[in-house]
């Protein structure tokens, strides 16, 4: 798919590797994960290939880390004078799958700081930048929230994740429903299927090819709904290998 | 309806006063609710009528006051050689309805204080107990849950109370695919409108007869749903005046 | 569960035989089916302990023979004068499970002959008989109607199932919205999982005890339902045994 | 967005008359609806602009009409030996909103007609031409099913299009769970809002800019979806105004 330079930049909040086809384009991306080395290739390949990138180490349910991160965003040449047109939240949290009277308050709470909190103070920052560029963007400015099937049903021993997503689901249908009427899309991309990335390279082998989620298909799909006009704005889709089993 | 006495003991989060009817039978009935003016009267109600009741003053989202009140329970004389029967979780946690850009991070956690995290701690102690029961009561050992409108769909200026509701039904959905083949039954009863108390005397009044939902029919729901038997559980109801839009 | 003797009457289509729980009480029960095998037993069962009881042998797809069936009922000296309180549409249907390109154009329509065309056919009845009984029944008159796990995911090689159980489904919501207001109750029970009846006898041996839904039980949650007050109507319920994955 | 030549051509049933930003391009485009004068104007101009379409007049809820279209197509030197790239099923029927008891049976069927029978005759046809595509396309050969917010609920007066709707979201489902393990795309969307064409030049005016769905981007919608690879599909998205409640 051929994208147009944007005048505008990219943040994004990633696992997803081979996220860099969303952000290698335009006027520039951020790149938020905890551990840099979770950013540092992207930040080079992207660097290398002319484009402008930025990665912070940030813990996304830290308010100070995050507040820090965004300071961090508006002082840097690159991007102090440019609008944001994308937000992507992609963090997964971590996944405990336990006996549910085996669960810390710890373990049960950890859904929740990654999906629930963590997006609130993301979407906190991310959102007024967001609607200042609603007049000035080529395309309405966008707010994509990674779910997963999980964010659909609960599920034996599943009540850690399932309730961080069924939460992030919840704000991401009352952000859609407050913001989309100013002009900010905001959607929400259930991912039903492992994605094919490093971490997951000896999963599911024997299953065939295509069986793992292409990252490079989330970033075209990713790069479509943020295409929408704002007379057709899609809130909720679904996406996965075609034999996965739903 | 008749409800026979039961030779096991009710434990109910309650905001509804008016619960006493599902409390007022049986072995005996504890009430647990931050303020203790939120029990007093029903607890003197259900023992000058002959029943057993027991209050205790706790903070569901606190784990110390949670393991406290159910540490008083084992020590009560009334309740410590019987099995329980059936946990009820009202608890409906603040409702905070404004736009997100003035939520604070306090805000928002509200409702998940109360459905995520005060639910987990609440269900950690009752599922124990619950299990106990199962070859011993004349039905299924049940947990009933009480879900909203925003258990089932994100609004604008609703992502607090919508965030916790959501994280709430995905908790009890996993709950009853883990327990339900063991024979405990987890039920969600999403009520879908104004609840007929005395807090809300002066809510709807203009909307004619029957507009509010009566508390008495929601205890009614619950006995029934407590009486099904473990061939027919029913995991997800709603209910709502006739005149409610939906 | 003990149920009042009701002067009105109930109408219920049905192949649960079991159903005599439901309808051997009140002011009498008709019994509508294709094969007058599936109520004669009943029929006989009622007359035997007291009750009253008419049996009518109806095609509910076919519109000659559902208006001959209710011109029969306004006939039978036992049910001229009295009101309807509650009719269930428990109608089946064919069905065919078998891949897509293998299915005939009746085939096809064999679900939606029973589910859509049949339950209009019975609804444009029945209705109409309900709402005269609004101001004069004990219980705010009720439809009930039984659906199963396909009125809510279609599934490989389920198009004709599946197609005419979410239409009986829509047609159900659309009943609820539009006589709901007007104090007709229409409720849809999800009967997810094989229902214990001497047809079914030979199904799941060695799944143990339970793993059958009771018929009797239905017909418990069917009464339960019917005697829901206009301000707690349910529109919606699942119901499956312990044991069923979902 | 740019779109290729494809050495495939797309079959589009289409009351949209804009859907030609589809159907221009590639090696061709047949457009079938009853009445000529909705796909006369779109044939004209794309072969205006030198592409290759077709259209046929057909009663998609008649399998005379049905199979004659398509064996029609299949003699047409044009398509004769060209591969089918995508199906897209637009028909939207008889919107018929009348109080339930004032529906004659001709009425509540007609929204099966188009959406449940007149898919049936249109997916036969068109799934073993897909079939004999996956080895052969660019993309993962694709049908895309056209749904409307009555797809997802009932609502008071509706039951006729309701029913229809949800008849075809069922019939839909069953077919991507079989179909997409075979490498056919299968794909529902659901349009919540009016589209801006001819005949709603009149609608909602006054609703300010970009209330109503732009058809190009429809088209630019099923596009993408069409160019998902078969690690990615989508089963299901929604789409609506900025501005549409819901």
């Amino acid at each position: 798919m051929t994208k147009p330079e944007l005048p505008l930049h990219f943040a994004i909040v990633t696992s997803f590797v081979d996220m860099n086809i969303v952000a290698g384009v335009g006027a520039g991306t951020v790149l938020l994960a905890r551990n840099p080395a979770n950013y540092e290739s992207i930040v080079e390949e992207i660097k290398s290939s002319g484009g402008t990138a930025l990665g912070i180490s940030t813990d996304v349910s830290n308010p100070e880390s995050v507040t820090k991160a965004f300071s961090e965003i508006q002082k840097d040449q690159a991007f102090a004078n440019k609008k944001l047109a994308a937000a992507i939240y992609n963090v997964g949290g971590k996944f405990i799958r336990k006996p549910f009277l085996e669960l810390s308050l710890e373990d049960y709470e950890a859904g929740y700081e990654a999906t629930g909190k963590g997006f609130f103070l993301f979407a906190q920052k991310v959102l007024p930048l967001l609607l200042e560029s609603v007049e000035k963007s080529e395309h309405p400015p966008t707010l994509v929230i990674t779910g997963a099937t999980a964010s659909l049903r609960g599920g034996a021993n599943m009540s850690s994740f399932a309730s961080g997503k069924f939460a992030l689901r919840a704000t991401g249908q009352s952000l859609a429903r407050e913001f989309g009427p100013k002009g900010v899309h905001v959607v929400h991309a259930i991912i039903d299927g492992v994605i094919d990335i490093p971490r997951t390279k000896e999963w599911m082998v024997g299953a065939g090819p295509d069986a793992k989620i292409n990252s490079d298909a989330i970033a075209d799909s990713y790069w479509y709904l943020h295409t929408q006009p704002r007379s057709h704005f899609t809130q909720e889709l679904d996406v996965r290998p075609y034999v996965e089993k739903f």
